[in-house]
């Protein structure tokens, strides 16, 4: 599956948050990540950022798509994502 | 055509970026805009991104997607969006 992460969190948080986002996909930009999981993966990252993040305060976002083919990618300016980053 | 939008753009051009997304599509949370647009809309908002943004500073990333019905959309945490965001 190919999974768009965005969070929003406290910045006590964030170094975990990102972590464990790093750990699984690339970076975007800014608080953006995405990149191809499988559903096992995806279960791992979600169940990890949860025991990470405080529910009542943190927001973290995944849009997922059964396959990248289902997706386009397009930049508009700068592209920030390094080389590994395209899809 | 259902489009998720993330930018990161320098403060003093984020107010003329917030306008044209907001006119386009729905707060997601941050620096995070999602929603459903027809071919000539989505034209319409990247021409005038690039008339605001500054190609060699500024990053707009834009996944785009057929049919909305192709993306999952899942929070951990905090719900940001208001009520004219859920999919």
């Amino acid at each position: 599956m190919f999974v768009i992460l965005v969070y929003d969190t406290a910045a006590e948080r964030n170094p975990k948050v990102l972590k464990t986002c790093r750990k699984y996909l690339h970076w975007t930009q800014r608080s953006v990540f995405h990149g191809e999981l499988t559903a096992a993966q995806y279960r791992a990252l979600t169940h990890t950022l949860n025991s990470v993040i405080d529910p009542s305060y943190d927001s973290i976002v995944t849009y997922t798509a059964r396959s990248p083919d289902m997706i386009d990618r397009a930049t508009l300016g700068a592209t920030l994502g390094g080389p590994g980053e395209i899809l």
